[in-house]
């Protein structure tokens, strides 16, 4: 967050930065989901929904599922949420109560310690090891799985690793949580994201996970807001209640704009991206390592390489901060994925501008690294 | 939330329900706010914006309490959320410590209950008095203020009642609170909905109040899910975190929109709305007593009056569920407010339909009340 505003008030003063630590591509959201908001917007559909989400829209995300995922989910285990924030939130507060611990990945996404804490859990580091790209696998889930634990919580593809884990081995994961009363929450909103696998979900192979995802990433909707979960239906109608509770409903016009999202355009638009993205990964693949820069993470998936940086430094953050005012560009200090994986050795570089900036970016990192 | 569900369910039935339950007026979003909406699409402003929203509506927002409300109040002062919803879990989050309570007026708005609850915190009733219109007072807050108190909640005007308290009065009540370690919080979502004196905030009057506020009723844009809080400038850093990782950022678009929330022609049309809304009042009020339903709250702002049906039935849950059966009008029970305020006598009616449709809904409760 202060390297943020830090690259913010440098580009300000007239400094050309290469924001290489936003989790937002450069990409415009694509055209049918804009004319879809523009159609509500002339329709004046800007009321209230249910909290929900408007049933067409959990209809169109369980048919997507069944037809595009080959995963049995019905519209009813659909809740449409503000954001996979909404969901998150939605999701720790249903399964958890004051005083259960979540297992969270570490290094892993930042806001989850928040979710639970909201939800009177305790968010715990389910710890993971450079030696095995930081991945995740049952032994390791088995092994700090605690008395107290209720809830695991893996991202797949992962931010910031780029991890993606096999669907059949998360649904394994999920069955064995569910036999010890607990359940495994996947965070698939890098779902799309995808370069060395077709996509997949957890819920193809088995029904025991309680999924996120997001319009955000893939659909590139980061500004509307708009997310969903995926339930168990017993689950749902707490679920429901929260939702209207804390956020009375999802945004209108962004769900009326997200039902165009599954069309055969956007979808071929949505791939077209993921190529570039794919491009983009293997120029700085191909790259970093030669600059004593080895990416740590499996990255085969989402947008962001996880860089082991002790080569250079022992202390990342100060590595961010002498870059960004140096060299002037941006990355993020691992600091903001965890605490317990040791992450004063890494960084996370997000590949959201495109092929010459990121050139021009890994020419300026030479630079500052040939410095004496 | 059954009673909503039923009537839904009812109106799917072909049956001709007049919706008097719902915080929703039937206006359109307002023409300058759709435009504004419609430039930003046509830019393709759809991107993450800063946690506290867009510097330049927080700063729109601030130059309106200067210009229009006569309130101090700075850019800095100002985040932008998702709703009153959002600003509410915020504050709430920020005020209160795991088993701080939290007094909300009984009758109120029910879902104060819940952000309470998910901030650790224990909410209880501050109980009004039928005697008094349900009118919040200084000696009522003081004398159930207890030890453990650190918040005092209440809307001005008010969700049921359509209490208006003075502003002055309000900024002496936060004073009191400031003086016990606590803090009133004013939820200011109807401010411009005032039928007998002109919009007031209670920060024209002190500084010590957090104000509530959204765009969602005044300014008719319900779904799009945008609101704001004013907070003093020590408490702003420590929501901006929050906000940053519970919600990202509040709703790109609907940001643009709300730029032209305070130009000239929005207000020009929201006081129409106004206006409107007080004939239908008007109508309303001079009626129902007549059917043996005064109105008890003092109905001088917001679109509900909260009735008195206790000469009809000792049950107004159950009273709603028939009045809705045989008669087709959906009205809300005062169950839904509070437990403490005898809320089995009460009922809240949302005029948020147009004169006719007040019309039929008065004859069809006459024709009711006049069955044996
Ligand atoms: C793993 C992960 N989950 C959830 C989110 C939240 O995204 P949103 O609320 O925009 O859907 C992000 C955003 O960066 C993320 O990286
Ligand atoms: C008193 C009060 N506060 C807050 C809200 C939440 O409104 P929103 O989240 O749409 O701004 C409502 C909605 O009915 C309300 O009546």
């Amino acid at each position: 967050m202060a390297l943020l505003e830090r690259a913010q008030a440098l580009q300000a003063q007239g400094r050309d930065i290469l924001h290489l630590e936003v989790g937002e591509p450069d990409f415009p959201c694509p055209a049918p989901i804009m004319a879809a908001a523009g159609a509500a917007l002339e329709r004046g559909d800007t009321r209230y929904t249910p909290a929900a989400g408007l049933p067409a829209l959990r209809e169109a995300i369980a048919l997507d599922y069944r037809r595009r995922l080959g995963a049995p989910v019905t519209a009813e285990q659909v809740v449409v949420t503000p954001g996979a924030s909404g969901a998150l939130q939605l999701v720790m507060a249903a399964l958890l109560n004051p005083g259960d611990e979540a297992l969270l990945c570490d290094p892993g996404y930042p806001c989850n310690r928040q979710f639970v804490t909201l939800a009177g859990g305790v968010p715990r580091p389910l710890t993971l090891d450079p030696a095995e790209q930081f991945r995740l696998s049952g032994e390791r889930l088995a092994a700090q799985w605690g008395e107290r634990t209720r809830l695991a919580m893996v991202a797949s593809p992962d931010n910031p690793t780029g991890n993606r884990l096999d669907g059949a081995e998360l649904a394994e994961m999920a069955r064995w949580c569910a036999g010890r009363r607990g359940t495994l929450v996947v965070d698939e909103i890098y779902q799309g994201l995808c370069y060395d696998a077709p996509a997949d979900t957890v819920l193809r192979h088995g029904d025991e996970a309680v999924v996120i995802n997001s319009f955000s990433k893939y659909f590139g909707m980061t500004g509307w807001r708009l997310g969903w979960l995926v339930a168990p239906r017993a689950l749902v109608p707490a679920i429901e209640r929260l939702a209207q509770n804390w956020f009375l409903a999802p945004a209108t016009v962004a769900q009326h704009a997200a039902l165009a999202a599954f069309d055969e355009e956007t979808l071929l638009i949505a791939e077209q991206r993921r190529q570039m993205l794919e491009r983009r990964r293997t120029l700085l693949t191909e790259s970093l390592p030669a600059l004593g820069l080895p990416v740590v993470g499996g990255a085969e998936g989402a947008f962001y390489l996880y860089l082991d940086v002790s080569a250079h430094t022992d202390d990342s953050f100060a590595f961010c901060q002498d870059l960004l005012e140096k060299a002037g560009v941006a990355l993020t200090p691992g600091l903001d994925f965890g605490a317990s994986h040791q992450p004063e050795r890494y960084l996370r570089l997000a590949y959201t501008c495109d092929e010459a900036r990121l050139r021009e970016a890994l020419r300026r990192i030479a630079d500052y690294l040939e410095r004496p």
